[in-house]
């Protein structure tokens, strides 16, 4: 007999939180998803699929991926019993908050931030404590301490540079939480390489801090998916229980190795998105309507003086894809637009300016649909 | 200051249970994996690298694979909506109990099988319950029936064909189970190629069967982690919500697509495989001292009148590679063997024989370390 599909049995919270989406649109100039406009070096793409083709592809990865391990605690400056390597960051704070909640966890994230944060706490089981930002997004320290303890929350998950505001925990405020919050503090550093600052340094004194970065932004690795945790070993080991055997394929660490070995080749496209940014975030600032939050990542937070959406559509419109992020916490009026190359960027502001001056004179969007 | 390291706060079910580890064992033969001897072709390799190309690296791969889900809609005969992808079946399993383990539910699972079921339910706060497998390593349906009925257990996991055991689940035992057994079934397909069998039929009328499948074993893409689940659309929507956005590389899946594009391609590594499977079982059986259990899947579980460990060590100093399972429930004189080349598993055979030979009259084994 034909039975009903049924939930019964699957966990309340899980059929009640909405899954994380993103519609797939299309266009040339791609500023929605913070990547890096300037592709991992053709060279080194060469190298990687040398060294690949020699392996059996039959063959399952090394059970523990050591050379790379080794090759990031270098890179990093922290023990390699503390580092580990995941599919993606996302993966990393997955199995971090997997040995971390159980049914009566509390877990602290400011707000707004990475949507993923909420997601995977809440499908583990965790009741989420949010925290605003101050209006002007940055981080409220006295607040994210004082709620935090009071919730009784067993972690705080912070991203800095903050996704989708740019904002910064600078270190002093970490040092203050770090001091005064008793549980774990998860730090995504997911784009430090834009703020040219790290929280490694607080490490070895508070072994409660957990690191997480990942090879997708600055280093133009986001199709092969491949982060680190960098945190106390022994913290490390617990954590390397919820990550699955042979969690990143072979590829993707061959191209980890092959970038770390050759790592001054990525400083000209990340100085060049700071100058990007640093031009964009001027001109930005120039247009009317529009109101630019600073930023130490390789992106903008942008608040406009019309429906965001509609802004967003008629970028799209003209070939160019923003993030239209007005559904988060405080930011219904905002926009948030990835630092592409300078002609990206040029054609960003072209459009974005035509579009901000059409909606204040409440005539139609000059721009033909392509 | 320093402070001292502790583990306040990490569930005690994580501290407590024993991470999934494997000693780094090289060898010039390896039979200790279940990998696929026969690698993935070399032509289809380069059109992997080629299509690959033509992306940036720096791009996320599509949110959501949906031109590999529309192609194993097709190969696997099951609607698109009920198709999801992951990073090898593991992560697909591990989302699967994610959304279903809470700190009360109790996880159902016959013993002895794959390690990593225990492990994910219990870093996930579930009781785990163990349901014996015959003395003759089949599957007991009334039992796995009464005991996961009489536990309130929400979840059944059944590998068919077993890791390590190469027991199947038949049709009619899986229907009395889907039929009496109120529960969620998990049904580990990986080795399905092998036994040339597949529970897919049930999924129309069982809503609550869940089948997980492997790129890694028959496909022979073990190095890239490529595994799919199928299921009825409204608990794969639900699971979906514990898959990580972007889980699986871009290069992982472009390789999938065209192995699936070429599936006829695999067919002759299959028959290899089971040709040698019938061979080498045949030899096995004849072997002194040995015991050869019933297989469907690419390996064979042996019982042997040695110390495992020794025999296992015998095999190493001859170059050959396979897994010593004795501290697996009811296998302490066991070892794991994967089906190799036709010239892999005379060097088996070979080397199998000297070995017990020796350990029966009680001499030093004859092989010189290698």
């Amino acid at each position: 007999m034909k039975k009903k599909p049924s939930l019964r049995g699957v966990k309340p919270q899980v059929v009640k939180v909405p899954a994380y989406t993103l519609h797939a649109y299309e266009a040339e100039i791609k500023l929605n998803q913070n990547e890096n406009p300037f592709d991992f070096p053709e060279d080194l793409k060469e190298e990687t699929f040398r060294l690949f083709r020699r392996r059996q592809w039959s063959r399952y990865p090394d059970f523990v991926p050591d050379s790379l391990r080794q090759q990031l605690s270098e890179f990093a400056g922290w023990q390699k019993d503390g580092v580990l390597v995941g599919n993606g960051s996302n993966e990393l704070l997955q199995a971090t908050l997997m040995v971390l909640i159980n049914g009566r966890t509390r877990v602290a994230i400011p707000s707004p931030t990475f949507t993923v944060y909420r997601l995977i706490s809440t499908v583990l089981g965790a009741k989420v404590i949010h925290i605003p930002l101050n209006p002007d997004m940055s981080y409220n320290v006295d607040k994210l301490i004082s709620v935090s303890r009071e919730s009784g929350a067993g972690v705080l998950i912070v991203n800095t540079p903050n996704n989708p505001t740019g904002s910064v925990l600078k270190d002093d405020g970490l040092e203050r939480i770090l001091q005064q919050f008793p549980g774990f503090v998860l730090l995504d550093e997911a784009y430090y390489e834009f703020w040219g600052h790290t929280a490694l340094r607080f490490l070895k004194n508070y072994p409660r801090l957990i690191i997480s970065r990942t090879f997708s932004k600055a280093m133009g690795m986001a199709s092969l998916r491949v982060g680190y945790l960098l945190a106390d070993p022994a913290i490390a080991e617990q954590i390397s229980k919820a990550k699955l055997p042979y969690n990143v394929n072979q590829f993707s660490l061959t191209a980890a190795e092959v970038a770390l070995k050759n790592i001054e080749r990525f400083q000209p496209a990340i100085e060049a998105v700071l100058k990007e940014r640093a031009r964009l975030g001027g001109e930005l600032a120039e247009i009317k309507g529009l109101k630019v939050y600073p930023t130490e990542a390789n992106f903008f937070l942008v608040e406009v003086a019309a429906k965001p959406h509609a802004v967003f559509e008629d970028l799209y419109r003209q070939g160019i894809l923003i993030r239209d992020v007005s559904s988060y916490p405080m930011l219904s009026s905002c926009l948030r637009i990835s630092v592409g190359t300078p002609a990206e960027n040029d054609r960003l502001l072209l459009a974005l300016r035509a579009s901000l001056a059409a909606r204040a004179a409440g005539t139609e969007y000059p721009g033909e649909p392509r």
